[in-house]
Parts: structure tokens; sequence; C-alpha cells
């Protein structure tokens, strides 16, 4: 019976529209080539899905491939680190805008070691800090966490990634320890960096990021499960944070060509947020200038103007 | 007859709420006084205006009385410079959150005379520059502007200030000399920075400045008027540079608690922009340490708490 | 009778060896450019003077044209202003070397207006600022002494350059209206900066700087007059102010391969002191990539080495 | 016999005098306390010693007393870098004084990880990363070096100190991992900082640390055995860079007021070199505001006027 046929709403239309619309485009952009491991992924993929409110998520392209999430990640230590710590996570991170690199160690200087945001390496290292801290196993309990979020038990950290991120994490390291010598930092500077690492190593699909931040865009209440996973309030303030923060020295830009709060990873991958609609997951690894998804960005902007998305 | 007799709305009712639990704070910030003008004003006048979209203006408190619009004004001129340039204009400022003081010098030399955005000094200097360049007489043609704006000719520059910026002005002259230095100011510098303290000098009320800037929340279309002044996508663009970058240092802090596109002044005003719902204008002059108005920030936190308008 | 004819002394010799050794090396570095008047000087010539305690000059090559002067000016203006001032010009510029270019304006934001050094712009139009302030005719009472000290009257500013360097001098007054925010310019801006571009348009040969600057060697006494210029302690000072800081961002360099205090501006020139020996000035207008000529570099540090003038 | 005893020399006398006045002044400044076994020392300790090219040392107060040498240990690790690398090392670290804070992160990343000479905390760990490389054991090569330059085996580190700097070395872990992060350290990060916290450690008097750097003053031939140290060319440079970059952000004022190369430390140690005289070090460890020892700097300030020692 052609009844097991399931055709393609119009939303799974335009998310294939759109993402041929990218492949078309003339290429540019690099992959990240700071670590060997992220260097030697095929640049040319390219994903998109649409997780809705109602729990269904809709896809086109490569978006059931793993990617390496890196400061997509960020989000989700973020998300753990206010559940358990409350308010008090605000007087070790602040939620302002940086207007310097993402690895800017001038501007923790003159703010004595106080980062500005939470989605700065800086300020992910501080969350990093209070989750070894507040946790015996943090790694496990990051893990336990994201599966638990993105109803998937097969997301996993790519030992390669990790051990890279490792080696080549002088630069963090000299952040870490200089919050330290503020005194903002509680824990092993070693074990903050180790938790921090791990974090960005994980791998996950364009679906499971999609799935798995639904509750942002839905109150702090998980669509597919209907878990409260935070506070109506924290997930405003989140996606707060998002938008003026969450696309690098390009998160003004964003809100002003998208209008949606956004998190970008050098993996390649684009989340984005749309209250009370649904969440966006573009993955495509070749980055612009900015350290930004080239095609992810171009997929996201198309969508957000062809369905009318933005917050302003 | 009763009949003549309006009953209080209940945003009006609200709006008194909110101001009365303002009034019953403990006093805490100071007015302004790098220049005399503004340090005279009576610090402890308190008001709030909100426009609906149908066109209605509530209010409460000291609403009705014209202030020193400072910084807001930042808004009036750069909606003329979009209009009036197009793209173009985003080739000699850029739409980033700063990290910096609205007044640094040192971020402006980083980045090679380009300001981070039209609501820095440097920001705005460049917008004034533009409206010297392109206007026979660019001051009459931003009054007109903002009286039409507001429905009100009844608007006028507050001459004491404006000889009073003029006075202290040498630090928004060094920022335009080195933008000059830099190839980014096209005029006399000197007409630039008039211009721009002739803008910062304009008095208007909270009900003045509530009503003018309707458009913002409306795609682009005056509620009061019906004219269209700026492209629906163009409202969009304003109201997302207001949520990065409207409140000084403390803008990450407000799109975190209150979730609003807003721009405040030093003269104690604070305008918020609530998309398809209306605006809102407070004005107090006693300042944190951030300067925005210590009861505006309040009351407009406690305004959008009530009536759950943040945008996310 | 041939008593006439002077034969060249050893110093002289030497001084002609090592000028022919500076014009075999093959071409490199550019002439100043950022006004014209400076770009249009043929780029090859060279020479070199040296004046001895005994009042004598010994020359070679094109050490008696005229050249623009530019920062080695800023050793005359500090003389006088050190004379008329004495110990209170301290409190408003420094005496410590600056690590940033010779026009940077972030330093002077994070140190209040202050200029680490009277070598650097801005700490130059602070001494101007004090010369406009002290005297009824600061710029020709800036000639007589420069003419008095080089014992020529026939001294002059190239009116090409003054005019040059006030339309290019909006940096400079960037530097200066910065200060003036600090309280740290006493006189008009206008006038503070026309006295410094006037004094960096002086035109004088490498005889008539090295002549004039004897004093310096000579702990205050004018060699060829037996005047008392400045105290020995403030010649003292002076040739420690010249030694960590009068060769811009390559002070230290110049101080670890010659060893003596020296001044050098973009039209080419360099002054060096040889304290109890005499005064070495060179001009070739090709500059290195810090400003320096590259000749007179060359010259001076062969000279130095060839007869043993460091201070170490 | 009354020969068996010995009449104070002038110098002698000098020096005592000299001590007696700074021991009448009213107190002023604090002991560095940023590690315990610093701040236990008791600060109202004050010696001096003046070392002749005759060999001869001449002292007052508690010359013979050990004290932390701390930043002036700078001197030991460069000269052996400077005799192991060759010019190699100013390829890793400049010779440029700073206008920044001995620990300044901000200059190094601006300068891309090439500290900006030997005397900052940046460029002395460089230094030690240096010795670290090129000797199997540096630490004891170190000892070696300065215990024969001192002619004194009875020079040790002091563990405490030892100890509690590597457990209060955070800021220069974060500075050597920005290096590394540029590529400019080779060793490991922890192998380069012990080296680093172990010279800084080394307890001696002014005594020996005014007989172990006579080679300074002698054009490298050490006075007391007659050993080429260095060569006269590097001795020259040493002191140049002592000159401007030796007092941290004092260099330039002692210059102008003192003109000797001088280095001083936070134990409240400053030695100073006078070229073909001889070598002052005094100490005391109340320090002022720039981390200098309040009376070492009156001290030597004092002896140097008496004596007429400015290079200049």
């Amino acid at each position: 019976m052609e009844g097991t046929f399931k055709r393609p709403t119009n939303q799974e239309l335009l998310l294939q529209e759109i993402l041929q619309e990218a492949l078309d485009l003339p290429l540019s952009g690099e992959s990240a080539n700071y670590i060997p491991a992220l260097a030697s992924i095929n640049p040319n993929q390219c994903g998109i899905a649409l997780a809705n409110l109602d729990g269904e998520v809709h896809v086109a392209g490569d978006a059931d491939v793993p990617f390496s999430i890196q400061s997509v990640s960020k989000i989700f230590g973020l998300v753990m680190a206010m559940l358990r710590m409350g308010d008090d996570l605000w007087r070790r991170v602040r939620m302002e805008p940086s207007g310097h690199a993402f690895n800017s160690i001038v501007q923790l200087e003159w703010e004595h070691g106080i980062p500005r945001n939470p989605f700065i390496n800086a300020g992910a290292i501080v969350v990093a800090d209070t989750l070894v801290s507040h946790y015996s196993a943090s790694k496990s309990a990051l893990m336990s966490f994201v599966r638990g979020l993105a109803d998937n038990q097969d997301i996993h950290v790519n030992q390669d990634i990790f051990q890279s991120e490792k080696m080549h994490g002088s630069r963090n390291a000299a952040l870490a320890y200089l919050m330290k010598s503020f005194a903002n930092i509680d824990a092993d500077v070693n074990d903050a960096l180790d938790h921090y690492f791990y974090q960005c190593s994980i791998d996950m699909s364009c679906r499971d990021v999609a799935r798995s931040l639904g509750f942002l865009a839905n109150r702090g209440v998980q669509p597919h499960s209907g878990d409260q996973i935070c506070s109506r309030r924290d997930a405003h303030r989140l996606n707060a944070i998002l938008q003026t923060s969450g696309m690098y020295d390009q998160s003004g830009e964003f809100a002003f060509e998208v209008g949606l709060p956004a998190k970008s990873g050098v993996g390649g991958g684009i989340v984005a947020v749309v209250p009370n609609y649904g969440v966006i997951c573009a993955w495509s690894p070749r980055l612009n200038q900015y350290g930004n998804s080239c095609l992810g960005m171009y997929m996201i902007t198309r969508l957000a103007k062809k369905l009318g998305l933005s917050v302003y």
C-alpha cells in the first residue's frame, strides 16, 4: 500500500531546496586546521535539520552524519552549570558581548580574570571548572546529560580530536592559568582543561543537536519528552546570551541579518533557536573569516528569511 | 455626564503601580555631571510611557516632562543615515557589540578607525558625518524628522546643553580626529561634531520618545500615522543592533534579564522596543555605574516581566 | 704657499671612509611619504658631521644640505621647556620608555593623558603646549633659540612642510584632544599643534644640528661659545631620555649596538651625543621599518665602534 | 700591633654616611608579600656594597646578609644564555624597553609571543627555556656559574622561597603557555618554569652580588680573577639592556636621575654597574610603588651623585 510512503512535508521540501542552493554556491572558506583530526574531514559535507516543537525533526543532506560540535558544546556545559550553580555562576563569568576574539587574553587581563561571557573560551573554561568542582565525575555527567537531551545513547567523544585538542591547548592553558592567578579557577587547571577539551570533542549530527536543544525554544520544556530541563527564565537568558555572544565576532551581524539566538563551532556546526517555534542546526566544515560555517550561515539565513523567523 | 471621565486602563494602572514601586526604592545613583546643564536637573523625577501599536500612549509620573535624550538620539541619526545611505553605511561602521566603554579610543585605534557599532560615540559621529555630508542643512533635517516621528512640533534643542557639550567635547573630538586620520570622516571634523552635539541636546518627553519610535515595533510603519518610515528589514536590523549594543556595557545583562532591544542615554532616558506590541520609554536622571538610569532599568524590567514581553 | 691647504684630519678621513662604505651598500628603505614635501626629497643624499668639544666640526658628504629635522626638533622644544618650567614639567610628561609606536593613542588613554616621555608625539605636543602657554611668541622664541645654539642665523622653517604637516595632522590632533580631555593641554589645541608642526618643519644641516647640541656632550656648556645652556644635571637627564626613548621602537637596540644617547627624525636625520667627546649628526632620507635612517644608523654605528664611543 | 687595624677607606666612610642617611629617613614602602617566605623577612634591614675594579669590596650595614635576589638573577640567566646561544637568542626575545608591567600578558599577545626584553618575566622565562634546552642539568649549571662569579661556594637556593614561587606561579605559567602557543617555548613548560623559579630563589648578599657582576663594569673581565666572562661587546650590550629595562617601570626615571645600568628585584636588592669603575649593590626589603627598594634607590642615587658616576 502506498500508505507506507511518507510524503515530504513543506518544511522538508524547503530544507532540500535551501540545501541545493547552498551546494550550488561557489566553494569558499577552509576547514579548521589547527588540529589534524579536524583538517582531515571531507570539507564538502553539508546538512541541515529543523526540530519542531511537536517533536518532529525535518532534515536535508548530511544531517545524520556526526561532526565535531566544538563550541556548540559550550551550551551544554553552560546549562549544566546554571542548573547546578544558580546565580552564583554569574559572579565568575559575565554575560556581556566581548568585542574581542574568542580566545583573547588581553580582555581577560583587563577584566581581572572574569570572562565576559560563557561562550568565549575563557568563560567556557570557568564553566568547566565549576562542573569539575561540583561533580565527582563531570565528564560522564556531561555525556549523560547530552545523551538524555538528544534522546540518543549513541553520542560519543571523538578520542582523536580529544587527544589533539589537549596537545594543541597551550593558549587555553594560558587563559586558564591567568584566571587561576586571579583566583577564578577552583579546581586543578589540568582537570578543568581536560573537561573543557573533552566537551569540545563530542560528535553529534545536525539531528542530534537540533533535538537536544528544543527546550530553549520551548520555555525550558524538552518537546519530545515533556521534561522541564530548565526554568522558563533560564531558557530566555540562555537565548539572550546566544543572541549577543554566540557567533564569535559576527554575533552582531547575525542578529542584524537573521535575528535569532545562535551558536557556532569551528567544526562547522551552527545551531539557531527560534523561540516558540523550533531549533535549526546546520553543518558544513568550510569556515568564513570569523570561524563560522559558510554554508551553515547561508542556509540558516535563507530559512529564517523564508519563514519569517526573526525575533524582531 | 460621567461619560467624559476616562477610566484608567489596565496598562495605565500597571504603569502607576510600577512607578510607585520605583519611587519607594531607596535612592541610588547620581545624575550625569560632566556638564553643568545636566547636573542641575532635579534628580528625583521619574516617568514612564508605553505607546501601543494602536497609537495610544499610556503614561505615569513625569512622562510629559522634556528631558535631554542624549544617546537615545543616536537612533534618530541612525535611521536617517540608513535611509539616506543604504548599505553603504555599513562600510563605515560595523554592527558588532563593542565590549568597551562607549567612548573608547583604544578599540577605534585597533580597528583602524571603523567603529564597532553606531551606538558608541565614534559610530554616532560617523553617522553624523554622513548626515552633514548628505544634507545641505543636516540639523534642521534632523529636527523635522524627529518632530514628524513624534507628531509634535514642540520638540527643541536645549541650547544650554548644546553649548555645554561643545565646550566639554574634547574626547569626542579626539575620536573624530582619529577617524579622520583613518579617512573615515568626510566632512570637516568640526561640522560633524557640531551635528553630533546638537543631536544629543534634543529635549523630549517619555511620551514623545515612545510615540516617535513606534515604527520599530511595527515592521517599519508608524502606528499613529500609518507612514512607512523604513523597510520591515531595516526595522528588524535596528532592533538587532539595539539588542546587542544599546545599553552600554550592560547590553548583555539587559538582554539577559529583560530580553528587549533598548537604548539608554546619560540624561536618564531608556527606550525599549517590544516587537509587534509597542514601545516603552522610562526616564529618571540617577544613573548606575554603567550610565543607565537606575529607576528606568527597574521600571522596564518590571513591566517586561509582568507582561511577558521578552522576545525569547 | 701650500700652507693654506688644510690637510684632512684623521677624523675627517674616517668620516669619509664610513660615508663611502654607506654609499656602497645596496639601497634599502624608502623616504617618508606621508606628506608630499618629504616624499619629493632626493632619497640618495647622505651626509655626516662630528662636532668636537673644541668647537671644530668635521664633515663628509651632504653635511651642509639643510634637511627637515622633524622629530630631532623635539630636543630643542624639550630643552626650552625644561629651562622655563623646571621640574613642574615632569608632572605633565613622564620620562619612561614607551614600548609603543611614537603616535600611539592607546597608551595615552591608559595612562590618563600623561605621555610616557617627551619624544613620542603626545609628549612633544605637551611640551609645545607649555611653550605656547609660557611665551608670548613661542615660534619666534624657538627660532631664536635654535639659531643661537647653532650659531647660524640662516636656519628657517620649510613652509611647504609646515603647511603639509598641518593638513595631515589629524592623528596628532586626536592625541592633543585626548590629552585636553584629561586636562593635560592648557592652551588652545590648535595653538599647541601649530607650534608643534612649526617646530617639526625646521630645516637644518648635519653641521647645524651637531654644533647646536654640543652642550649635551659638555655638561651643559656650548663648546663653541662657552655659554651655559642648561645645568650639568639637565644635560645628563636629557641624555638619559635620549638613550631610553630617542630612537622610536629601536631605542633598545640602538643602546645595545651603539651605546649612545640619540634622536632620529623621519626626515632621515639622526643625532647622537657622545658625553665628554662630541656630537654626531648623520642624515640620509631612506628609512628602515622603525622610521630610522638606514644609512644614518649604519654610519653612526660604524663610527661609534671604530672610535670606541659607547658609554658602557 | 695596631698594624692589624684597618682604617676605613674614604669609600667605606662614604657608604656608612649614606647608609646612616637612609636609616634616618621616615619608613616608607612595604616588603613584597605575594609569598609568605618573602613577607616574613625583617623589613628594616639595609646594606650596601661597592666592588671596585681592583677586586676590593667596601661595605656598610647588612651587606653580608643573604637575601632573595629574585629578578636580579635574570642577569645571570641572561649571561649564560648569551654565551651559549650567541645572537640566536635575540630571535626569541627583543632588547626593547617594554612600557608595561613586568608581568604583562597584553604586550606578549600583541607581539606574538616574543617578549620585549629579557628582564620582564616573559623574557626571563624564554631565557630559562633556552638554558633547560641546552644544558643537561640547567639548575646545577646555573649554581656553578653564580658561585664561580661570586667566588663563593656558599651560595644557595632558598627552598622555602622556591616552593612558594612554584605554588604562586599561575601568572608566570600563563605567560609561558601563551609563548608556547606562539612556539616560543621549546622545552616542557613545567621545566622552563621550574628553572625560572629556581633562579629567582637564589640567596646572595650585597657583597656577593657586587663581586659577581664586576665583569660588566670591566669589559667582560672579572676583576678578582682576571677571567674573561664574556666579550667586551656583550658586556656593553648587557649594560645597555640594564639601562633601558632593568628597573621595571622606573627604568627611565632611574636613567634620568642616576644614569647607571641597574637591575632590581622584589626581594629589595638593586645592583648598578658603573662602567670602568665598579659595581654597587644595595639591599633593603621595603619597596616603592614600582617594586624597587626605597632605601636601595636612595643609597645608589646618593652614591652616584656624590661620586659623579653617571655615564652621561
